[in-house]
């Protein structure tokens, strides 16, 4: 028996937010201080560093459970499952619903009871939750669908990843151009074929990590009201990853029967590319080699930093044929990891 | 191999809401209209059908993390285990850390790198998470738990429920008299020794009863803003759990080994004591007997409801010897039991 991916789909905003559109933002440093360069320079370093041009908002009707919801019926429809079959409905998130233009998350009832209700399904068994773990929550509703597989308890999860950081950015803050709105969603299952999920790593590092992304005040400080918005300390979120998660890729690579030249191609969440390319770079010179061309597929300069929703929807692009340059095929083996809020890190080795 | 609970702790807020305390609020309908009745029936019939007299806040400076944090460190010193050898900290809530006097749920980091963080554990593969399944998330907790440990991915685990109800209660809302705030903690491990979690339940009702249990506006017309609060439909509900929890039990005996002869406690969650009689009434129908005496051990009377906290503190209590003619020894076979927002539905047969 295996545990595969049968289905994939993703949502992604109509809505382009491009760089320019933050030219007239009052950007300020975490501690309130004033940035000394013109906007159009802390924008150009910004694209630099992570690569990023552009990022997409939902329009303000909609809700993080709405493209939830769009993505689910994608990757149902992509297995060609009957809905009703489901065991779980898993959706990895860390805001909720945050309604336009109002500063409370909204989780009662459950992102996942919401995208159930709206896919219609009756049954109910069909159990549905949500999990918060920072952007690696995809990854690790992967993995908590393949514990309940391989336990017997479930034969066919829907595991959701979607955010809406649109509704938490700080616009006195230079990170707000990071983060970006997206869901992606996949179908697991029980399969006779071979491969699928084979190992995984996962791991928390809160000892002195923990509030590296937290919800804090804006950096403006005559905003004197009580409302938080995601804010982080890149530098030392750059160390431990640079530190950490090559460390986490090989650890659950050694773990499988492949070695490094089996691997095709490594779907990183993506918050930075320059990070992503030294993380990736360190992983291959853990076995003494050069990061080979094309192994590690981007979609950061369009899409940003979706959270959750980046790697599902990475994925989804590459089968469907959405991203240039990159295949994946029958066989192929690939990585997935993330890094994120906790700090978290996961990884899993699939074989396609 | 049995998956068993080797350590239990709760936290108890020390400060008491009398229902006194409620007499001078303005109390009034769902839809705004004003209710005829003086404070002093209101609450008397209030008390009728709950069940309640008073119940719990913390104090203005605790946070949500703070108590399941204090209940955590109860559980593992109970269970005399090495806290760096846990390998799940699931904690299960609804509403993250709302601080005092502000709005806003924080949850980032999750609420479980939080715990880990004031647990000061260092081991990285100690994986922290949040599960938000309504009410009956803690249950949920308990056997996500037992699916990693069957499933081989983790040997001990460390499941908390911690809810901090008095963050998000309408005063204009006779309902806000139900909530309470508390944290329960338990250990649960691979073990040599019989017995442990033998069977469970669990369902989601979403198509029509989503939304029974929901983040809403205040009953108070005038107030404008857009601040939500903890609201529910309790006709529905009630309708609602009086159907389905008792079959929802039966299920997860009829799994079992066991008769509902062998069934010495029940432990439900308590959001209203008149509905959690009917519903163990109706269970014990469905086996054409009357509900025994003592099977249901209460606390709503003192602590009100304090969603995923209630059913791991009642439990605490009994096995530390503070529960009144309750006890529960070595071999006993119990059963929780627990409904909420989803609307979810579990159940879990149990040998201690």
């Amino acid at each position: 028996m295996s545990i595969k991916i049968t289905g994939t789909g993703s949502f992604i905003p109509s809505r382009i937010q491009k760089n320019e559109n933050f030219y007239n933002h009052e950007f300020l440093n975490l501690d309130g201080s004033t940035i000394n360069s013109p906007n159009e320079v802390i924008v150009e370093k910004f694209k630099a560093i992570t690569g990023i041009q552009e990022r997409r908002y939902i329009k303000p009707e909609l809700l993080n459970s709405d493209i939830a919801f769009y993505a689910a019926e994608k990757a149902i429809a992509d297995a060609k499952i009957d809905k009703e079959t489901l065991d779980y409905i898993i959706v990895a998130h860390n805001y909720g619903d945050v309604t336009y233009n109002t500063q409370q998350s909204d989780t009662v009832p459950s992102i996942a009871s919401r995208v159930k209700h709206l896919l219609k399904i009756a049954n109910p068994r069909c159990v549905g939750y949500d999990l918060l773990f920072g952007c690696p929550g995809w990854i690790e509703g992967v993995i908590q669908a393949k514990a309940f597989i391989a336990s017997g308890i479930a034969k066919r999860c829907l595991v959701i990843g979607s955010e809406t950081l649109s509704r938490v950015v700080d616009k006195h803050d230079r990170d707000s151009m990071i983060y970006s709105d997206g869901a992606g969603a996949v179908i697991i299952e029980e399969s006779t074929e071979e491969g699928g999920i084979l190992t995984h790593e996962t791991a928390t590092f809160a000892l002195d990590e923990a509030h590296f992304i937290f919800f804090g005040k804006t950096n403006k400080p005559e905003n004197t009201d009580q409302r938080k918005y995601i804010k982080m300390y890149g530098r030392k979120i750059y160390e431990f990853a640079l530190t950490n998660v090559p460390l986490a890729l090989k650890a659950c690579l050694d773990k499988s029967d492949y070695s490094i030249k089996d691997v095709k191609k490594v779907l990183i969440h993506q918050a930075n590319e320059k990070m992503d390319e030294a993380i990736v770079k360190r992983f291959y010179k853990l076995h003494d080699m050069d990061m080979p061309k094309d192994v590690m597929p981007m979609t950061i300069n369009l899409l940003g930093n979706s959270s959750v929703a980046t790697v599902p929807t990475l994925y989804d692009m590459i089968l469907k044929g959405e991203l240039k340059d990159h295949n994946i095929n029958k066989g192929d083996v690939i990585m997935f990891a993330s890094v994120g809020a906790g700090m978290n890190i996961n990884a899993i080795v699939y074989k396609q």
